[in-house]
């Protein structure tokens, strides 16, 4: 029986080991979620990068928009934030088009999970679709949490043990963080929103005015999109 | 109101702003356990290191034992294991005695949290006793879990669930990880033996026949004494 193993900051990815295993990176608020609502809205592809610099060199290439935030605020020169809510009032724009993203935790924990077989994009938004996909595979499992600078938060963390209680019967639910994990999210499962309400990333991120763009990001299987990592670009 | 903070593993230990607060490290299985009951048994005090062969450096001292292990298993030429049981066994010869001890986590992350202003040793078997001398000192409190080898483990997570939950009222519980693991504890607190069982960590421990001494180590409050790191060495 495959493992599937919950890591809940990129800071203690280096004790696992990413070769052979899918990986399954969320940042639940907000960069997986608006990766995921944006290849729903019909973008061609969207390239994760680390630096605001690298980001900017692609503000005016032909089909391109370049989004993303620094500590929950869309950078200025960005055409775009990183609200699921924002992309899809821009859903005329951002159709067939490239999007170069940049993030303060998700693309890093991307570019940090590159010696995986394969990354998958998750989010709740798209939690079924994406556990069906790995379950298909029959390989071992590492969700990676995006966290918030190193730290440890509830949202993804919540993420990685709902994974854990979707994949139960398939997987060997292995290492006491996707067990807790898993416990955690049965105990809150049917008000997400209401127990990540309470945390202190929660209040970090609702001082931007982003609450609305949270709700959304909570609920559970709104897409079946299941976003992948290849060569450089997220697709689908 | 001063924070309470939970760091989960060792790993993540540098996001963490250590001058000025107070330390509790924990290491429930079995370190911080067997350093509570040790000087509980009259010990004149311990000195943690963190590599074996600097312990192999104190055997044949006067009025000296060397304690501790390695993966589980006591370290052949040390006198005495990593297991409060063994320790409690061996009460005539412990007492008044100096004591170096080496763990794989626990006297790891002591070493690694010299930062602080003051480090409290913490078990389950003294929650009562180090949460009442940190309530007394109005200062921020950082709980350090040792983990397994950089990995989050179940025991030391539910003994910072603990800590927060009984200073709620005179500390705000700050950090998703700390209020998740409150919430944790709370849940599984009139059962922890059982909580824990599930763990992959007690699991790996189990394999080394030790489940006595991990039920000896899941009970609150059998001892008054809070053990501190000064110059070098624990004593209370």
């Amino acid at each position: 029986m495959p493992r599937l193993e919950v890591c809940l900051t990129p800071a203690i990815l280096d004790v696992y080991d990413l070769a052979g295993k899918n990986v399954i990176v969320t940042d639940v608020l907000r960069a997986t979620s608006t990766m995921v609502a944006g290849m729903q809205l019909g973008v061609d592809h969207i390239r994760p990068v680390s630096e605001v610099s690298k980001a900017l060199e692609y503000v005016g290439v032909e089909n391109t928009l370049v989004a993303g935030e620094r500590n929950g605020v869309q950078v200025e020169a960005f055409h775009l934030g990183n609200s699921p809510r924002g992309w899809m009032s821009e859903e005329a724009r951002l159709k067939g088009k490239a999007v170069v993203m940049s993030t303060t935790n998700g693309t890093k924990a991307i570019n940090m999970a590159l010696g995986a077989d394969k990354i998958y994009i998750g989010a709740f938004l798209n939690l079924d679709a994406v556990c069906k996909q790995v379950a298909q595979e029959d390989k071992d499992v590492l969700v990676v949490c995006a966290g918030w600078k190193n730290r440890i938060n509830m949202e993804d963390s919540l993420f990685g043990g709902a994974v854990a209680q979707r994949l139960s019967d398939s997987f060997e639910i292995y290492g006491d963080a996707a067990l807790m994990m898993r416990a955690h999210y049965i105990t809150h499962r049917d008000d997400l929103y209401g127990a990540i309400r309470q945390g202190t990333h929660f209040k970090r991120l609702a001082n931007h005015g982003v609450e609305d763009d949270i709700q959304f990001c909570m609920q559970e299987n709104i897409t079946e999109v299941v976003p992948y990592y290849s060569e450089g670009v997220i697709i689908q």
